[in-house]
């Protein structure tokens, strides 16, 4: 990380981006990155060549949303900036020239819309015009796992794909779907996956992630048993010491995820399918049988390949940053 | 028409678009389009000024689709050439100056290829490559539902709009996919919703088109009550006069077509739905309940938008005219 350490770094003095392709991509120029979650924002500075796939994050900080009743789209705004002074103090040797930031719900990125979010309380909040105007910086704005999806299409696990299913499976469920090489967006509707309905054990219908999510194990296993337990990985454990309750719960999960991959396999002829997420540390007690269970919802169909997600935690704040170095370079 | 009946029209003797507007895609060049099915091949003259909305569909002729064992594809092309010569010589004052086909099953619409088709039985057929050599001339070649979306998409019903999902509601089900603006193509893959699966009123599960297809809705009542019936639209009626196992399968078929619809909202942002096939001449009698349906299905979502669709039965001929034409004008 040395050319970090080159104060006098700059895109004009670089002789070669052989030599030094940090610095080829502007010397000691990042991105700050911020994740709004419904109770923390993580915040991280992204640097690296992004556009040659060498990323590194650094200084990752969690901070509580700044909720404020009927202006939390302002208050996180107002947050932001804050901290971009914070993170300019700390870093002096570093020049934050653009910020990334993803949010949760209906998110319109063409726009630069907050168009709704149930936790966050905002409805059409403006947040690239906000932040743009506050901070006077290029601002790449996205969905959470929109832009989490979009670092796995471009650094990640589905480089080279081009018709992708991402899934992260945590308290909830949400998704970023590639058909032919480009993220779908739906007017910002796309990738609802854990909204989408699958039969439910009983018969009824249920949304994918009430029973599907890492969330959802674990609420599912102490209902049926009244047993508290700390987390799906708890249940996962139960069921391979032969726990007919945790067997139960984990095959449901199984048989809910399978069937909403199978419709996008059906639908898009989607060929991969990547997982993130706490429940896909998993590995192979997930991978396995959730694509034997595919198969079997499948007939002259493509059969998609599995992999796990490669960027982590920090996908998001990479898949921002990535669309705000986009913003900066054609600003 | 009567700028058909000029036979020195050529592209460089029209004066201006404004005055001519068929003449100034060519004259008197036309498109020759074939639509393969499992048992008829249809075929029809396109002309008008397709970049400009303009279509007219003369001479529609269907003729036994020529089944041969292991080699269908070689004999459909064949019967292409035998037929294209057939039309030139009953349409003298036309030019015949590219030929469009579409085929079921899975299609490499990129590569030109009929990957894999059930019921005509080839695998991995050059259609492209076949026709280009056997006719001198550019081919548009492409699935048959595909090729519809993309008239109904470029032509007909969902013209201006990004997120569409089109339905052609047959003897089976398949359909077109478009999402911010592209038909989806999945690698020849995409648009089987009718394979898709969902939850069948027993409590197991069913392909949709099992349930929902024009086909399925004759063949369930016929199983539920041993009376025969011609068709779909005889159950509608029998339903509509009281009927309770007629009710009974409509309702069922509602269900699987609104739960598919529901899928590709969640999933994708569908925003309009485009439904198309002998079921679709139903009316509101399909579209209403159908609506309603889906729209239990979903919470936040969007509301699609349904339309019936603009092109009619020879929407697949238009829809390979249209890229015929894209190949002639690029050649």
């Amino acid at each position: 990380m040395n050319t970090l350490t080159n104060p006098a770094g700059s895109p004009g003095t670089v002789p070669s981006e052989h030599v030094q392709p940090v610095a080829a991509q502007g010397g000691n120029d990042v991105v700050l990155a911020f994740d709004i979650g419904g109770t923390d924002m993580k915040s991280g500075i992204i640097l690296g060549d992004l556009a040659q796939g060498d990323v590194q994050v650094r200084d990752v900080q969690r901070h509580p949303t700044p909720l404020e009743a009927g202006r939390t789209g302002e208050s996180v705004c107002g947050r932001i900036v804050e901290l971009t002074a914070v993170y300019r103090a700390a870093h002096p040797e570093l020049v934050i020239s653009a910020v990334g930031v993803t949010v949760p719900g209906i998110v319109d990125e063409e726009a630069g819309v907050g168009v709704f979010s149930a936790n966050l309380g905002w409805k059409n909040f403006p947040f690239t015009a906000t932040l743009t105007e506050a901070l006077g910086l290029p601002v790449g704005f996205g969905h959470d796992v929109g832009m989490a999806g979009e670092a796995e299409f471009r650094l990640g696990a589905a480089v080279g794909k081009k018709d992708v299913l991402i899934m992260v499976i945590g308290t909830g469920i949400a998704g970023a779907v590639l058909c032919d090489g480009s993220r779908v967006a739906g007017g910002g509707y796309a990738g609802e996956i854990g909204h989408a309905m699958v039969p439910a054990p009983d018969g009824s219908l249920a949304i994918m992630e009430s029973l599907g999510s890492a969330g959802a194990i674990a609420r599912r296993y102490t209902e049926a048993t009244g047993t508290a337990v700390s987390g799906a990985r708890d249940v996962l454990a139960l069921a391979a010491e032969g726990d007919a309750a945790a067997k139960t719960v984990w095959k449901d999960a199984i048989d809910a995820l399978a069937f909403s991959i199978a419709q996008c396999v059906s639908i898009l002829g989607t060929e991969t399918v990547v997982l993130g997420g706490g429940l896909s540390m998993a590995g192979a007690v997930l991978f396995e049988p959730l694509a034997a269970r595919v198969d079997e919802l499948l007939t002259f169909h493509r059969r998609p390949e599995y992999l796990h997600a490669a960027l982590g935690e920090n996908a998001g704040l990479i898949g921002s940053a990535l669309k705000a170095r986009t913003m900066k370079d054609t600003a």
